[in-house]
């Protein structure tokens, strides 16, 4: 609800601003129609919400930038230093076409032929606004602002640092909430207590997957009643209040795990995700950690068990680029943020992962989580 | 997380999807794509989330649906009758295009000139989907669900009147925790745990809008504190797990106004907001109940101060179908539910509104809030 951010500083979103416009630019776009969402967040420095009154920063590649937004919510951006940015503030009310006038600030410089709209725009804008831009092709922002949003600078490291540590503050007290004869959606309630008491401000995902359940990768709660000997998958984050997220994953065993199979089938895990943090480091390519945390674990006859990719970036959004998956040549660079997340899925039996958000250093790599990787045994 | 739902009768889910394509089909349309978000879980019995991977419903106005979905998401469709719906399930893994996959179940029948999409999905998707089915002119599938949507079964009314149920039961502890002293922000905390306490999954929106914040419609929570004698506007609500939303504003005094004009102009908003209600019955259109609240307001000379439309509908959404605004000719139906919330707003002085959720009936109006309309003076 109030807006928090760690940057609205002018200079700073200025240069955000400029970056985006130069890099548009560059790939030919006329302009960029950002809606509400993180790549706004980023550009204004203030979190907004999405609704069917169109909202949009306009953002030519040559020309003055304007942000549309029904006259209601105008008061709510009373905190973005939209003058100081040169940006001007075009009011529309219920009854106007706000589609039109986007379309008319787009085509204050030369009449547009392509543009960007944010990834996140919902189709309940993106059409009209093609309508509204007849000759114009449309196609998405986020191969732009992912250039400037993939490569954080020191304030979004120290953002990712802090919920980092946030959320290792609730794994160090799993041993309070997980315990046997409690059902997943009971763990799940106090787990989002927690997380908003270590200082998130939404419980955006919990993931209690016990036995079972732990074999299926997306697995939220269920009504499951944990038993004695099951293994657990913890996979729970959210965003700070700044809006930078969280994302770990821990397995634990509730008493000694009932499986046979279980320890030394985890012990090939732990080495696979010790070997891909590893493998992250500047000029290394993102296929290259996928397939440190993949060799290992296929080399141990698993590979059929690892059903995903090993990791995706993380900031603003819980999920954003660079995803860390096989095919994917990008090279990594300083300030690039993402989880590092095998995990090892027999199904009807049980499944394991671990997670750390790793950021690529100068020379290596700097992990934000710090909780034991070790499958933890919990008291039952 | 878990998921909840009033219909996951198949019989009511397969009706559902039967008139999705018929109403399709007379919209001339090859093929509705639902992406995950409200007009999914209507047709499914479902929600379930959206994510950068594509999960979507592909129903062809000629031919067998089928559902679309990741890998690692499939278990989460476990509870959905999909084989009993006779949707054929088609899973894609990390490095397959979904789109294509989409494209290709969508040329089943003929080759699609016209399809239409789900109005949240992202343009993420929405612009691939494009470019995989180059020769269909793409629209909005809002256009028509919400010709399904916007008229609620029994069972949908029932949910609406329990989700009405619980935010007047937030609204009668007011007191509990609006008083002097206390700034927006805190009174909002409380007021947010209140609706979770009550029986909502989320709170999904608070506004605390005291003295001249009660002024911006649109304001939510600040750090002012509110003071004695202060009018504050308190709009709130959320869904309850079935899915169906609550949305309700008071508008209360902290002690006696302060100022000497409260007690009079909210009469004329007291009157107006009642005039709109009485109106509401079969055969009125959108339009006429906007006008009974906007006129008494006006001939009482704040016309200028009533910003907004009228209402809108409420349901799976808080804001969908219908609109209650000037110039809508959609004339009501039985089992229409929307807001009646007209408010008078005196720049940086203090603000009004009433809000209460309405349900055309077969002869005139079922509201579903029934705490006091009055001008609700709080000890202080």
């Amino acid at each position: 609800m109030a807006t928090v951010s760690i940057e609205q500083d002018p200079s700073v979103l200025a240069a955000r601003l400029a970056r985006a416009a130069e890099t548009a630019a560059a790939a030919d776009l006329d302009a960029l129609l950002i809606s509400p969402g993180s790549d706004l967040r980023y550009l204004l420095g203030a979190a907004k919400e999405s609704h069917e009154r169109l909202t949009c920063l306009v953002l030519p590649t040559g020309g003055r930038p304007a942000l549309v937004v029904p006259k209601l919510e105008e008061p709510g951006f009373a905190d973005v230093p939209l003058a100081e940015l040169g940006i001007d503030v075009v009011t529309w009310v219920d009854g106007q076409d706000p589609h039109a006038v986007v379309a008319d600030l787009a085509r204050r410089g030369s009449a547009p032929t392509r543009v960007a709209v944010a990834d996140v725009m919902p189709a309940l804008h993106t059409i009209p606004l093609r309508s509204a831009l007849p000759d114009a092709e449309q196609v998405l922002a986020g191969d732009v602002l992912r250039e400037l949003r993939m490569r954080k600078d020191a304030a979004e490291v120290e953002a990712l640092r802090r919920a980092g540590a946030a959320i290792d503050r609730v794994h160090a007290r799993m041993a309070e909430f997980l315990k046997p004869g409690r059902t997943e959606a009971e763990v799940g309630a106090d787990i989002s207590a927690a997380i908003l008491e270590e200082g998130h401000s939404e419980a955006a995902f919990v993931i209690v997957g016990s036995g079972p359940n732990g074999a299926s990768p997306h697995h939220a709660l269920s009504d499951r009643v944990i038993e004695r000997g099951d293994v657990v998958v913890i996979d729970i984050g959210g965003p700070l209040p700044e809006g930078y997220n969280s994302d770990c994953t821990r397995t634990y065993a509730v008493g000694e795990p009932a499986q046979s199979d279980v320890r030394e089938t985890y012990a090939v895990l732990q080495a696979a995700q010790r070997a891909a943090v590893e493998a992250v480091r500047p000029g290394a390519t993102a296929e290259s950690i996928d397939a440190a945390a993949r060799e290992p674990i296929a080399a141990a006859g698993f590979g059929e068990f690892f059903v995903h990719r090993t990791g995706h970036g993380i900031g603003l959004d819980v999920h954003e680029e660079p995803y860390i998956v096989g095919g994917s040549q990008l090279v990594l660079e300083p300030g690039m943020a993402f989880s590092v997340e095998p995990g090892i899925y027999q199904p009807g039996r049980w499944g394991a992962r671990i997670e750390d958000i790793v950021i690529v250093t100068e020379d290596g790599v700097l992990p934000v989580n710090d909780q034991p990787h070790e499958l933890v045994v919990l008291p039952a």
